[in-house]
């Protein structure tokens, strides 16, 4: 049985927060989950709230000239009819996502945020400033948002990781007819993220969710973190949009002519 | 509080058997979560079990004739060093997928899986079931494993529903500062799609899950299925391979100096 809740009561963060304390007030005041943390238990938290208290806080005005600075490199993108212009692009952490990250829900007017600048290093900490004051062995995610090729609507991603399988390596293991099951890794910190942004919601202020019940997930901080689940664009079938590959193929085409 | 648990004891699954009945059998045998299925329940079933229940079991010699017979249009492919070719394909689904969705895990010795031919209705229809047999209104997903662009591993997608919302439509709601989310549409089935396989593994044979706890979710049988979840490739940035995209562009490129 796996068990799922979002925690009530996160205050609005602001730079220099302490999420672990914050993070444990909130358990602390809903004891009918259990009033702590337990070995296994697996913290799964939106990384706004995570830029907030690393004060990743900038002018909206400054949104456009943000996601340039956190292009690393324009992977699509497309003009609406409307004239809205929708980049995808690969940032710092080699996360292909829309705007680079760069988010204006739920922040303070007239302001937007970046993504942590160390999503992993981030999960790291908070782990291990839970561990450390509770005693419970817990692993942490932290999530975004993310749009997906072929399929409309977004998914809940984990883009930090502290203390956590980020896969289940099913490879040499063998599937129900005794069979080896060869090409499946299923990416368990990402079926994680989803699996709470049930709970979480986006529009109420609920950024933090426990899973209880994967205890077998968590292991030492020195895993591999989430940055391990992006793909190297090399291996990348989809590492630019068609659009764009066309274009530079009719270009290279002309060119061989010339 | 959301619960997720996997079904014990579900049989192998064989041409013609009844979803339905196996299910209630499996849920009748853990009196622990619940003896009954209640209003609001997701009943979150693996394609493979609906497949072999329609019959959908070829012989696995005829692997890659009927890959290609499942194929509407070839998406991307590559060829491994070591000489395998993965191919990305569009199925009659519209879902885009590796190897059109055959599949040659826990199916029995020398035989492959094709997809249920029309997932939606085999929802619906497992949930039009279900309802009758228990009185309790539940919606009902099928899932596939499915690889992503830009992400290794693989995550449960939902490719068939019945009775339930597969998106939770946030455009028009606002955020906890009170401005408008305009952009944000979860794809909810894809989430509990990815929450229950944390609970299903890949190795076990429990291709059932129940989901409880977003009742809010469950409505008419005559909402629109998983197919709403497939983006339009006239609208997808990715509709075609770079390496793909690429090609056809020098082709055209070349020609049109010719």
């Amino acid at each position: 049985m796996l068990q799922i809740w979002a925690l009530d009561g996160i205050p609005e963060i602001t730079p220099r927060d302490d999420l672990v304390g914050v993070i444990l007030d909130a358990v602390a005041a809903h004891p009918a989950e259990g009033s702590a943390l337990r070995d296994g238990d697996i913290v799964v938290v939106t990384s706004k709230v995570v830029s907030k208290a690393e004060g990743r806080i900038i002018r909206a005005a400054d949104r456009e000239d943000a996601i340039t600075r956190e292009t690393v490199r324009l992977v699509a993108s497309r003009t609406s009819p409307s004239g809205h212009v929708t980049r995808i692009v690969e940032n710092p952490l080699g996360i292909v996502s829309a705007a680079a990250g760069v988010d204006a829900s739920n922040t303070p007017e007239g302001t937007v945020l970046l993504l942590p600048v160390d999503p992993d290093a981030s999960a790291r900490a908070l782990a291990t400033g839970l561990r450390a004051a509770t005693g419970a062995h817990v692993g942490v995610l932290i999530t975004d948002t993310l749009g997906r090729a072929w399929r409309e609507g977004q998914t809940d991603h984990a883009i930090g990781a502290g203390g956590i399988h980020v896969f289940e390596d099913l490879r040499g293991t063998t599937d129900a007819e005794g069979r080896p099951l060869v090409v499946t890794l299923p990416c368990v910190a990402d079926e994680l993220a989803a699996a709470t942004d049930l709970v979480k919601g986006k529009a109420s202020r609920r950024p933090v969710a426990i899973v209880r019940g994967r205890g077998d997930l968590v292991g030492d901080l020195d895993l591999p973190g989430a940055r391990s689940i992006v793909r190297n664009p090399v291996r990348d079938m989809f590492r630019q949009g068609a659009d764009e590959a066309y274009a530079e193929g009719f270009a290279a085409g002309r060119a061989a002519r010339g």
